[in-house]
């Protein structure tokens, strides 16, 4: 059920007309210098793929089309390129090609304040954006841990710890600007709330991983900064105790606005890390939003069923500082586990089930953890019932990969088992394809190729990634 | 940029074979009385199409995909039946064929209360559904006026007065069954909150009118009765009072439940209707959802709003009689108003723009219908940038029809113009058709005529709605 490990095939060499007509439009912006090609070449996941042919920055649309039109015409693939903090193999050049870098595409296009939403170009990364919200009182919500560009954040329908109240890219990108497979530059949608005008095209790029268009510009829905905020940690017993905490919170219908599982694990690396001296135990980590009097109503249901659970009483993070030091350990826990196995390389799960099964996914997946002796942490949005449970190995000693692989298939069936899937929010890339048949049927899987030979006919906009090879 | 007015063509005659093999398989379930078939082969729209050529009444997932089969194999159209609510002729058999009737697809499957998720059939009603929900303190937000089936309403992409806080069945669809047009069942997602398996074929099968699928089941989200309701309604001195007051309170994150404006006739109507005494002023009906205090706090945010626009104090309607009996007038507005004028045809849009434009676009509508003369009236989910204002014409007078095309597509042009779409809910049918390529562009087009081609390579599946004829 695994993808393989390696990729053996060798890219034929580029066509030298190919690369003449980029390096004539583009100059040095078209890079075959190795070290740009590496750095291109890899991501956090753990496949060995050699880097893509060449690199081409783009600036704008119209360049991004210019690329595509000539990848097109001399049959090289195109790999679209953003912040390069994929976790699943997205941006690899399987099957060799040209790696699209959009990350100078980084203009804030318009901010409409009064309509709430906000056109960006696709390398504008997440905190750039709320960097330039934040003089407007809007906020945008999806933060997944890595400072991800909203192109890509697209790409992967991403989401992140506050979506368990402000939902995912699905639900958060109005409107793109793409560039399809013909080269042509394709709008999906309005800045209208809603629509029913046709098949929804948004929501079938968001999410296609760069395998139907490039990604050019993205319209998207902000937040206004909630009157009050308040960000409060929950110690419990057991992590059990912690998720069925959560579990109850979801489920009596609390709009808590983030409402995050950490480890014992996780905790030692972030208090490493970031010197948080957080006691070593289960913990939530949870914010409220809303008016004074919500917030305060919200904490109070919250920490009576967190009593219920024998958790702590709250501790409060009331001070904007306090709670920027809380959630950044948050979004650093994942480097700062990785760190505390030097040269690790990690293989991080993202099964996502129905908040009624998440205790049982959870603690059969520690379970099954312990059992095997693999170091591991699990941070996770578990008001989602979204975790990740995350194992590091010693690259040295393949035994364990395999090991871990083996585990993480067996959390997917039993994810998939219980109405669950395998891939919450990190996207399919290399890694999952072999998890996609089992989740979603032969059918699902027939009518995805269809779609894709529909809109990429050669099969050039980042191939490889999401469909499995046909059997 | 309009619809044709009249389908010429003349259907061949279904293949006996194929009307022998339905009416072995089915009885009497497969209709070819006229009655039944002119039943089936009229909506709420203004066009005159023949109807179908046969009805079957399919009971089960396994006899939908039968007569999917069947009718591929002899190359005849298919058109799904709901509850035959739809208001853009989708369900009108302009190539003639089969409507293939899922009302008696009825049954609640499960209701997941931890989950909050519920499975149904395609032709479970939104009434029938809540009726069920209630005694598990749950509730279904999507209220189109008409009590729809709810295979229909994702069809259609439907929405109603509760999508301003709770999304439109775009965000509460979590995973469909469907029947394809090779007669096979796809499952399209789990129940996980969120995912990012592939291409989002749950969000391309909603709002996709019939064309791509047939859908045979449902899951979606469902949401815990509000601890504390209260209704209000709020009189204006003028209509660009009430809907500034409304884009203020949505501009301001108020999170209103309900948010909807009725004009002068459509209050006429709704008082000769339902005999509910209400004064005769642009009017804001509101409904806010909470903990007592939130929606206390919500509603005294809301009025003082209103109040910096002239709006009255608030009447309230606090007891759960006093409240239905406001929406179900509200529910009733059109077809109240359609009685106003008795015999007459109704040409209803359905633009939906930001709601920076809203006021600028409602109030240009409502000069150009009160200077062409034709009898109008507006109800609008204003809380969405989006309102029906609505042609009401006698028929035996061609004149009122063009001159309401004609409004039309000068008020869809401007929508656009605003950044908006043609269709906020009711879906494009026969009627937005013209509209589509002025609203999403050439290469957008070609993209749904591609998804089309590939999921329904022979042209089957409800033929001759949405995409409009190649040029």
């Amino acid at each position: 059920m695994n993808a393989p490990a390696t990729f053996d095939t060798v890219a034929a060499p580029l066509p030298a007309a190919l690369l003449d007509a980029l390096q004539a439009a583009f100059g040095t912006r078209c890079s075959t210098a190795l070290a740009v090609r590496q750095q291109h070449g890899r991501d956090e996941s753990v496949f060995d793929v050699p880097p893509p042919q060449a690199v081409v920055f783009a600036e704008s649309e119209a360049e991004v089309a210019q690329v595509v039109a000539l990848c097109v015409a001399y049959r090289v693939a195109v790999i679209p390129y953003g912040a390069g903090s994929s976790l699943e193999g997205h941006l690899l050049a399987v099957q060799g090609g040209i790696s699209l870098d959009v990350s100078r595409m980084n203009a804030i296009v318009r901010i409409d304040t009064e309509d709430l939403t906000v056109t960006v170009q696709p390398g504008v990364t997440r905190k750039q954006l709320n960097e330039a919200l934040k003089h407007e009182g809007l906020f945008f919500p999806i933060d997944p841990g890595a400072d991800a560009s909203l192109g890509g954040m697209a790409a992967t329908r991403a989401s992140g710890t506050n979506a368990v109240r402000y939902g995912t890219m699905r639900e958060n990108v109005l409107g793109l600007r793409v560039v399809t497979a013909a080269g042509e530059v394709m709008r999906t949608g309005s800045r209208a709330k809603k629509s029913s005008a046709g098949y929804d095209l948004t929501r079938l790029l968001v999410g296609s991983e760069g395998t139907l268009g490039v990604i050019t510009e993205l319209t998207v829905k902000v937040h206004p900064l909630p009157e009050a905020v308040s960000a409060a940690v929950c110690f419990f017993p057991s992590i059990d105790a912690a998720v069925r905490t959560a579990m109850t919170v979801i489920q009596v219908g609390v709009p808590i606005a983030r409402c995050e599982l950490l480890d014992v694990h996780a905790i030692r690396a972030v208090n490493a890390h970031d010197r948080l001296g957080l006691k070593e135990a289960p913990m939530l980590l949870m914010e409220f939003h809303g008016s004074p009097a919500s917030v305060e109503e919200q904490a109070a249901t919250v920490q009576a069923l967190a009593a219920d659970h024998d958790g702590d009483a709250f501790e409060w993070a009331t001070t904007p500082e306090a709670r920027t030091r809380l959630w950044a350990a948050r979004h650093h826990a994942y480097f700062s586990a990785v760190q505390t196995r030097p040269g690790c390389r990690a293989i991080a799960t993202d099964t996502c089930v129905p908040i009624s099964r998440l205790a049982e996914h959870l603690n059969a997946s520690i379970a099954e953890a312990d059992a095997a002796g693999l170091p591991y942490f699990v941070v996770g949005h578990v008001g989602d019932g979204n975790f990740h449970l995350t194992y590091l190995l010693d690259p040295d000693r393949p035994e364990e990969r395999d090991t871990a692989e083996r585990l993480s298939a067996q959390m997917v069936a039993r994810a998939i088992a219980l109405e669950g899937t395998c891939t919450g929010e990190h996207g399919v890339g290399l890694h999952k394809q072999g998890f996609l048949l089992e989740e979603m049927g032969a059918e699902a899987l027939a009518a995805m190729r269809a779609v894709k030979a529909a809109l990429d006919p050669l099969g050039l906009l980042n191939p490889g990634k999401i469909l499995p090879p046909a059997a």
